[in-house]
C-alpha cells in the first residue's frame, strides 16, 4: 500500500532566478505560454511558488529594494498547468474548473515575508496620496503567528492564500481586456472624475515586453516578441480570476474557475501569509514564497450551467468559491467607519472606494495613538486580517463602508475607555518601518484638521 | 430589592400616526429639534420605533404602497433624547457617547416585516437600471426566524439592527453637509462620470418642507418653517452616524458617536429584522417597528481622544463600533466575484461600487438557476445576512468585490455541482414577489450576454 | 393580513402562586396529568414559566430562602401541552416530537435571576462536600448581558434555555423509572464505591405526595393520592428529555422527543439565562422566570425509525437535538484539566466525574488567585457559558475532563503570565455571595495540599 | 539577516525504528530518561516522532497488527528535552512551563493514518463490551482533509494535536503514581462497581520491563533494570500532562506544564491528525507520525504561583492550557443524549461515563441507520472532530452526557426529517471496517431492544 504524497508539478529551487527554474515561470496572462505540467482530475498536486518579486525584495532592513522595484516583472506564477479528466480528456473551453486548496503555506526554511509600499512615482498605493515613500516591514513566522521587528506588538494567526489564481484566457478574452484598459489609460484622466487622487497611480498596465517572462518560451524569439506585445499584465483581478487578492482563498476553499482554452492552463502565484480586506498598500499583504496543494475536478459545460455573463460576450463571467473551514477565529472586532466624503470634505456619489478609504484613514489615525506611527498601522492594516465591509450602498449620496479589525491581535487593549488613553503607549513604538524619502513631484494629501 | 426594568422613554402606539405619538417623531436632522426625554449615564432604557415609512408600507400583498410611497417623509425617527451623567451635566460638543444594544427586537404583536425596492423613478435601488419596478415581499417571523411566502424555500435568524441611530448635529456640521450635497446635486452630472448608470437614482436629498416632521415642533408655525427649510434629510449615513445601515450594529455591540450639541440628542429609528451588507434594494432589509434597550456612557473629550477629524474641520469625523457577540454562525458560504468592469463592458477604475454592483449581479443570475425569479434574488440579497467585502482596492484598473451568501438559508444545496442543476427547482418557486409595472421613461440596463 | 402573534398556550401571572395560575402548574411526570392545551403542527405558541421554585427563592440580599428551600416541591412545570397533527389527530406513541424553540427570553418586567447552591444536608451541590454553605447570587440583566453585584468584575451574554422539556412518560415507563431509581436509594451504599463524596446528596428523589402539585387535580382527591404516589419526581433528565440541563438548547435549537402517551404532553419549565456545563452547585443556573416561543412537527412512527431503543425496552430511548444559531461567539478560552484521581489521592477507573470534579475545583482554586472567594468562583462556573469536556475516556485508569472558561467575560486578564498574578486584584471583589452557616454535621471535604 | 528555521532537535528517520533513531525513543515516564536536546525560552524549535506505535501498525489493509498490536512498547515519545532561560538556567521544580504550538503536522511523505480498536483481550476500548473485535480503517490525507477507504462518505478537516506532552516527574510523584496505580490493580474488582462492563479492559499498567525503552539507556544494563522497572507506563494523562488525549490542543494553543524536575525535560509523542472528545475506541484518534514546532517559555515559580495542588501534597496538580485561533469551523450540530441508565437498565448515581458510554451508543445506532456499519461509527466518532460533553451532573441520580456531531462532514443530510430515512443510504456503505474475529471468552453485552 503505498502512501500518499501529493506530486510535485512546480518546483522551486529558491536559490534560482524565476526564469532558471526547472519549469520557467510566467509574468503575463496569455493563451500561448506553454504548458509545464499536467494533472489529473481528482489527483492532489503540489505547486510550488516564488514570491511575486522572485527575489527583487529582500529579508534586508532596507527599503531601498522596494522604492527601486521593477513593476514590469510582477507577479511571477508557476504553471501553466494543463488539467485533464480520467480518460486523459482535457477541459474544455465553456467548462468550469473546480480547484480546491487542500493546503497551503511557506516553503520549508523559508519562513518569512514581508509587506510594503511603493513609492508614489512606482506603484504606490491605495493612500499613496498620503504615504508617498517606499516603506518596508519584515515579518517572521513562528508557525501559524507572524510577528514583525518592525510593527513590535502585533502577532496573529496567518489566512494564507495565493493572491492570484487563474485560468489562461482565450485570444478573444485577451483581446477585450486590452481594449477596455487601454481605454481607460487614454481617456482615463478625463472620465475618471471621481477618486481624483487615486489618479497619481498608473491606471493601467497595458502589455509590455520590458519586464516579459513567458515559462518556456525563450526571450528575444519571435514567437516572444508577438506574445510578450499582447500578453496582459498579471495585476489586476479579471474575468479568468487572477489577482483578485481574496484572503479568505484559504486552506479547504474551493474556487470555480472559467476555462477559456484548451486544458484550462492553469497558473497561480504571488503567495500570501496574511493580507486584509483591500490590501490598502498594494505591495500589501505578507508577500512570501510558498506551495500550494490543490485538486481540481472538470465540471463539463460548467462555465453555461453556473456563470452567466455579464457583459457583451458570454466571456464576460466572474470565478465564484467557498470558503474553507479553518480560518482564524476572532470575537471582538473594533470598526471604523467612513463615508464617501473625501478628505478636502468635498462629497462623492454612492463611492464605496472613497468610503473605504475614509474607514482605512480613519482606522490608521486611531491605531496611531496607540504608540504606532501612521506608517506602521497602514502596513499592518493592509496585511492582518482586517474585514473590509461594503455596509450601505444606496442611500445617496454616501456610501458607508466599514474596516473591522480584530482587536485580539495586539498586546494591548486598544477599545477606547472612559480615561484618557494612556499616555505610555503613545510614545512610537520602535524600530519603525524602513522607509526611503520621497523624492517625486506630485503633491501630497494632508488631512487638513488633523494639526490639533 | 426592585426588580430591574428597563424605562421606556419613547413608548409607541401602532394604531397611532407618527405625529400623533405622545413623543411625536421627527425625520430630519437639525439641534433644534426639542429633545423628548432625558436619560442618565449607565442606566438602561427602552426607546420603541415605528418602522421607517411610520405604517405607509402595509403588509398587505400588494406592491402599490411602495410605488407610490412618499419619498419625502423617510425616516421617523425616535428621540431627540438628551444624555446626561450622574450630576446632572449633559454630554457636551466634543465628548464621545458610548451607546451599548443591550437588547433590541419587534415590537410585541407586530413581528412582521417587508423587503421591497422603489420604483425607479421614485427612488430606485442599487440595481435600479435592472430592475426598475416597484417590488414587496412580506416577511413573517418565528422567534429568531424570518420566512416569507414571496419567497419560498429560505428562512433564516435574523441580524436584526436599527438602520439609523445618530446625534444631533451643531448649525456648523449641518451647514457643512448641505452645502456639500447640494453641490452634487447641482453640478452631479458634469462630474460623476462613473457608476453612471447609477444615476437615475436622486443624487442628493436636500432639505424640505415636504413631508418634514420635527417632533414637538407644530408644523406650520415660523420656528417650523426656519428649522424645516434647514434640516439635513435622513438618507445618507454621515458624520454623526444616521443611516449606516450596518447589519452588524446588532445585540451587544456598542457604538461610540460624536456629541455635537449639548445633551447629545440621540435618536434612532428605522428597525430591520435582517440585512444584507449593500442593503441593494434601498427598502431593502426587512424593514419593522421594533424596540431598542440601550445604555449611554459619556466619555469626557472623548471625540478629540478617539477621533481624529479627516477633513477640513474637526467636525469631519465617523462614529467606530464594536460588534456583539450573539450575530448568527455561518460555516459555509458560497461567494461571487466582481471586478470593476460595466454591464456595457468599460473599464473603470478601481470602483468598489462597480466591482460590488457585479458581484451582485453575478449572485442574483447564479441562484436564479435554482427555481427563483431574479426579482426574488434582488430582494433577498437585500435583506438576508449575506456579507460584500471589498477584496482588493489597489490593483489597478480593477478594484474586486466579492458577495458571501450563506448555503445554510436555503433548503436546496446551492453549491455547483459536477452534475447539472437539478431540473426541478429550475421552475420558478411560487408565489413570486408582489411587483407593480414601470411606467416611466428611463433605459433599463440589459445584461448583453443572457439571453441563454 | 393578519400579523403574526404567537399564541400564548400557557399564561403566567407573577403575582399568583404556582398552583393559582390559570393553568395550574404540575411539579412530577405522570401520564394522567391533565392536559391544559393543545397546539397544531406547525403552529408557533408561548408557553409562559415561574422560576423552578415558583417563587420560593427571591432576590432579597439573603441566602436564607434557599437554605430552607422546599425540595419537594421543584420543579414547577408549565403544561402539559397535547399536540395534534393539522387533521386533529394527536401525537401518538411510536411518533417523534420535533420541538423547535423559536424564542425564549425572560418575562417583560422580571429581568433577574439568581444562583444558589444549597445547604449540604438540603440538597447540596457538586462540590457539596467542599462547599456544604448555602449561597446566593443575585444576576441583573441588561438586555442579552448579565451581571451580579454578588460576583463583581464579571459579565456575560446568555444563552438562554429552558431546564426542562420533555414528553409524559407512559405507565410502562414511569414504572420502569421509579423501580431502578429505587434500588439506587435502597442499594446504593453498597453499591456504589465510586464518588464517595458525592453520597452525603440524595441518592435519588422518589415519588412524594408532599409538595407535589398535579396542575388541574385537585389536592386531595383520590386520584390525587393514587398520582401523587406514582408520579415521578422532575430532578433528573431521563427518557422523556426532562430536566438535562442542556446549555444549548437555546434560540433556533429543535429537540426530538419520543412520544409515550397520546398526544405527548409536552411540559417544560426551569428556564434558566444562562448555565455552564454540568450546573455544578445545582441550583445552579441563573435561574428565572421566562417564555417560550415553539413549534412542534410530528414524525410519525419517528421514534422507531430514529431512535434506537437501548436498554431491556423499546421505550429505554433518550432525545436527540439540534443545535441553533445563535449562540454567544467567544475566541478566547482558558481550560482546566482534571484526571479521576480525587482529593485524597486515591485512584479511580476512568470515572469521567471525579475528573470532573477535579477540573472544577482546580479552576475555583486557580480563579480565587484573582480577588474572588471560592464560593463565588463556584456559583460562576455553574452559571457562566463554560464548558465541560470529557476529553479521554479509555486511557486507564484516569479519565480525563476538560473546563474551558470564555476569557472575555472577566473585566481582567485570568490567563497566566511570566510576572506575578497583580496584588491588587487579590483582594476578594465585594461584595461576596450571600450566605448562611453550615449547621450540619456532615464532614467537609478539606483540600490537604492547600494550606500554601 | 538570516532567514527564520526552526531548529529540528528530535528528527525522525521512518525507515528505522523507534530505538534506531538519532535519538532513541523512549516509552516510560521517569526523571532518569536521559534528555536528547536542550532548547532555551523563546526560541522555536521542531520536534518530529513516530506514530505511537512506532510503525508496529502499518497502512495495509488487514486488521491482524492490531490484533497482536504489542501493549507494552506504548507510547514512543520524543524528548526529554531540556529547557534553559536566556541565561542557560533551567527550568527548576515549582516553575511553569508555557508551551506554545506553533505548527504542527503530518511527517512530509507520510500522509496517512489509521483508526483502530483493539481486540477485547488485548487492550480494548470503551464500547469493548459491545465491539470485542479488533478493526481498523485507514485514513489518507488530502491537506487538511481526511478521508478513509473504509468510511466511505465522510470528510472533514482535521484538528490535528500531540496525543501526549509532558513533563518528566520527579521521584516523588513517580512513586505517587506506581502506588495508586498498583491499588487500583490489586483491589479493582471490589471496589469498582461502577461501569462494571468497562472491567474487562486492563485497570491500570504498572511499570513493566517488557517492551520498555528509555532512549539512551541501553537495554539490558543494571541503570536500565532500574529504571525500567519504576518507570510509569504512558497510558494515563496524570499530573504532568501526559496522554491527555485533549483534541482541542492544537495549532496556537498553549500549555502550562508543571515542572519537576530540573530543566524540564519534555517529551512528546503519539499524534494524532484528528481525534474526537473521547477517543471511545482507544486506538482511536488518527493515528499518524508528524511533528511539533514549538516554543517555550519558563515562568519561575509559577506552579506555586498559578496551580493549587488539589490532593495530598504540592505534586497533585494539573496542566492548564489556552485554547488555539484555528480549529476547525462548524455550525451544525446534532447531538446525542446519555443519561447514567446502563444497558441493562440499570441505574448508576451521577455517573458520567456511563451517561457518555450511553450517549456514544445512542449516535452508533442513529448513524447506522444511514448507511453504515455500527464499527464503522464506532471508530468514526473515535476520531472525527464531535464534542463529548457533561451537561448535567448534578440531577441525581442521572448524569446527562451529550455527544455533538458536525453535520457537515457528512456526504448525506443525517438530521431527522418527517419522512423516512432513504432506503438507499441504509445499505451498508463498502468497503467496511478491517476486521478480525473475536476469539476471547468474554462476554459480549447485546443491546437487549435492539433485535429489530
Amino acid at each position: 500500500m503505498a502512501h500518499y504524497v501529493a506530486k510535485v508539478v512546480v518546483p522551486i529551487d529558491l536559490k534560482k532566478k524565476p526564469w532558471e527554474q526547472k519549469h520557467p515561470l510566467h509574468n503575463r496572462w496569455h493563451p500561448d505560454i506553454p504548458v509545464v505540467a499536467e494533472v489529473k482530475d481528482g489527483e492532489v498536486f503540489r505547486v510550488e511558488m516564488v514570491d511575486f518579486s522572485g527575489g527583487g525584495i529582500t529579508s534586508d532592513y532596507s527599503a531601498e529594494d522596494v522604492k527601486h522595484a521593477d513593476q514590469s516583472i510582477v507577479h511571477y506564477l508557476s504553471g501553466p498547468i494543463r488539467v485533464v479528466d480520467k480518460n486523459e480528456t482535457p477541459a474544455m473551453p465553456g467548462d468550469l474548473l473546480a480547484v480546491e486548496i487542500c493546503n497551503l503555506g511557506p516553503l520549508p526554511g523559508d519562513e518569512w515575508g514581508y509587506t510594503a509600499t511603493f513609492d508614489r512615482e512606482n506603484g504606490g498605493g491605495f493612500l499613496t496620496d498620503h504615504f508617498p515613500c517606499a516603506t518596508k516591514a519584515i515579518w517572521y513566522f513562528e508557525g501559524i503567528y507572524a510577528y514583525s521587528p518592525h510593527i513590535p506588538g502585533v502577532r496573529f494567526p496567518g489566512l494564507t492564500h495565493p493572491g492570484i489564481i487563474g485560468t489562461a484566457p482565450s485570444m478573444e478574452l485577451l483581446n477585450i481586456w486590452n481594449e477596455r484598459e487601454r481605454e481607460v489609460e487614454e481617456n482615463g484622466h478625463k472620465s475618471l472624475k471621481l477618486c481624483e487622487v487615486l489618479h497619481s497611480r498608473p491606471l493601467a498596465n497595458l502589455p509590455s515586453t520590458k519586464g516579459c517572462h513567458l515559462g518556456k518560451i525563450k526571450k528575444g524569439t519571435a514567437e516572444w516578441e508577438k506574445i510578450a506585445k499582447e500578453a496582459a499584465r498579471t495585476i489586476p483581478g479579471r474575468e479568468n480570476g487572477g489577482n483578485c487578492d481574496i484572503k479568505n482563498l484559504s486552506r479547504g476553499s474551493k474556487i470555480y474557475l472559467p476555462v477559456f482554452v484548451e486544458g484550462a492552463n492553469l497558473s497561480t502565484g504571488d503567495m500570501h501569509f496574511s493580507q486584509g480586506d483591500g490590501e490598502v498598500s498594494f505591495c500589501g499583504a505578507i508577500e512570501m514564497s510558498g506551495f500550494l496543494e490543490l485538486k481540481c475536478e472538470i465540471i463539463r459545460g460548467g462555465m453555461k450551467e453556473y456563470l452567466t455573463p455579464m457583459g457583451p460576450t458570454p466571456l464576460h463571467v466572474n470565478p465564484i468559491f467557498e470558503i474553507g473551514p479553518v480560518e482564524p477565529r476572532f470575537s471582538e472586532w473594533l470598526v471604523f467607519e467612513g463615508i464617501s466624503v473625501d478628505e478636502s470634505g468635498r462629497q462623492h456619489f454612492l463611492d464605496a472606494s472613497v468610503a473605504y478609504k475614509r474607514a482605512v484613514l480613519n482606522a490608521i489615525d486611531y491605531l496611531s495613538k496607540f504608540g504606532y506611527s501612521k506608517e506602521q498601522v497602514y502596513l499592518l492594516l493592509s496585511c492582518c486580517p482586517c474585514e473590509g465591509r461594503i455596509s450601505g450602498i444606496v442611500d445617496a449620496p454616501n456610501a458607508v463602508a466599514t474596516l473591522a479589525i480584530p482587536t485580539a491581535i495586539f498586546d494591548q487593549d486598544i477599545r477606547p475607555k472612559a480615561g484618557k488613553v494612556p499616555i505610555g503607549p503613545r510614545l512610537v513604538r520602535k524600530p519603525d518601518v524602513l522607509r526611503c524619502s520621497y523624492d517625486g513631484n506630485l503633491p501630497t494629501t494632508k488631512n487638513p484638521a488633523a494639526s490639533m
